[in-house]
């Protein structure tokens, strides 16, 4: 039996979205549900699998699916469940994969993080393919993070490995979301963009575009904008940001070693503006042995697309039976 | 024919020492040579292969011997050269593992570093044996690690991964012998210790033993001796180097996740005067999903032993011909 495509599953706290892929990394049939309407986990498990049924159809029937991958907050490899999921509206451990495979034609699934799924996908279909040693960091609201050694991603003993948005990288720091101070998260973020520019604009005096806009509702994409402008203090902040963010690399890189670093998510659309102060300081920081080894690359997954793409790629894992 | 041995050799900057091992983890002949005495690489070699091929003709002839592993400092395990060693006399990059097997019999040669060795070491024959994640820091005059992920060690894309001693625990902190400043290393290890020691000494004015001492004579033997007396300025370096340590090792759990941390080497024997402190720092400042689930362990190898113990555990990698 032909099994060529692979079903990805990304779900959010807004939106659950999926795909059937092919091998190439194209996403054939797609679809997607609200996550947060359904406060009765199997509710949701019966809604999202009649929708994969659906793209499954179109795609051929069950027999050509050899996999299912599903990307969720916390997801843990190891076991299937999501555990710990603010963003989601089901307490507790929820076991996951085994939900979704018994109601989706006993398919076989496996789920990770959203991170780590990114990574999965980088290797599969972007530009990691053929690495065997690099870290994804995703720059999103939060900063999460991939890490894949010997070709494999690395999930530790408990599948909870590579968190390292919440390496601390300023000791009594920013408070984080997680309750300790001074993550990487709460720096090289959207939110930490947004959190610098609001320090910066009460600690500064000098003019600013972003000095228009009510603190409170200031993004990153607002200080992108003005930096683009011309603005100096908006420029400061992603020199900031970027040159904390590189601090953090050239600890990672002692770590791994990685052939190289690839940056994922909305923060790298500001492009150089963030990417010149990364490199300035990798360059800066990084213990010698390891000077100019480790690319810096971004992404060229279409982010629309990324997160399913990269819960997919989980779907080839799986033996065939 | 039977290769039941491997050979262990520790490449150290005064002495080089080597030993026939069995799979058990027993030394069964050993011997040493000096090394800072030959300036010539060749020469080195040549007094390194007849120690060995004494040792091998005791064990039973180069028959029995499965592979010789190599530690030596900056070691690398994919080229099999030293690079950068600078407490070695021999300049530039020695390939060093075709070297020694061209003189011993064509047996296969492994290198790594030293502390790399010490993981392995660990996994064969010690406390982590049957783990498959764990991290190995070695808290000598420097602080070595080496990541196991899978069962295997990393090696990153070059073969330099795993220098935790030289992630940047304190930002602008105390200068290192690397050139940079803040490294792990120039805390915690046994120089770290007594320039702990010796800044208190000059910061405070309470009373302790250590300022019988001069204070360019301090070691963190004498910081040990001081503080199992009751020293009180003595036990609390242990403190504040335990608690750094423990920061240190929060952020390294979010990277791999390990099952367990083992800490080898001098500083271990200080006991719980420095475990304790390790121990509080790591469960305050790890993050909430890895609470309570990390091992602290130490190494349980008798340190004139572990050297050569853990290079031979690389002996085991060959294949059989």
């Amino acid at each position: 039996m032909d099994t060529s495509y692979v079903i990805g599953i990304d779900i959010g706290g807004t939106n659950t979205v999926f795909g059937v892929v092919d091998a190439r990394g194209t996403i054939l049939y797609n679809g997607s549900i609200k996550t947060g309407i359904y406060e009765d986990i199997n509710d949701y498990v019966t809604a999202l699998s009649n929708g994969i049924k659906e793209v499954i159809e179109k795609a051929g029937g069950p027999g050509v699916i050899r996999g299912i991958g599903v990307g969720a907050p916390n997801g843990n490899y190891f076991n299937g469940c999501i555990e710990f999921a603010p963003n989601l509206p089901w307490k507790g451990k929820i076991e996951l994969a085994r939900l979704i495979s018994e109601q989706t034609y006993q398919i076989p699934v496996t789920l990770t993080n959203d991170a780590n799924a990114a990574a999965i996908g980088e290797m599969a279909y972007g530009v990691a393919r053929g690495m065997k040693d690099f870290i994804e960091i995703t720059l999103g609201t939060g900063l999460g993070s991939g890490v894949v050694v010997g070709g494999t991603l690395v999930y530790g003993h408990d599948g909870f490995a590579g968190e390292l948005g919440h390496v601390i990288i300023r000791r009594n720091g920013r408070p984080c979301g997680c309750g300790r101070n001074g993550c990487l998260e709460a720096y090289c973020s959207a939110t930490g963009v947004a959190r610098t520019a609001r320090e910066f604009l009460t600690n500064r005096t000098d003019g600013s575009l972003l000095r228009d806009i009510n603190p409170e509702e200031l993004s990153s994409k607002d200080v992108y904008e003005a930096a683009v402008k011309g603005d100096k203090l908006a420029q400061e902040i992603f020199e900031y940001t970027g040159n904390i963010l590189g601090e953090a690399l050239a600890d990672f890189i002692a770590f791994t070693s990685p052939e190289a670093i690839v940056l994922f998510g909305g923060l790298t659309k500001s492009g150089d503006l963030i990417l010149n102060p990364v490199r300035k300081s990798i360059d800066e920081n990084v213990l010698k042995i390891y000077k100019g080894k480790t690319k810096l690359l971004v992404s060229q997954l279409k982010e629309s697309d990324a997160a399913v793409l990269g819960a997919s790629a989980l779907g080839w894992e799986v033996k065939e039976g």
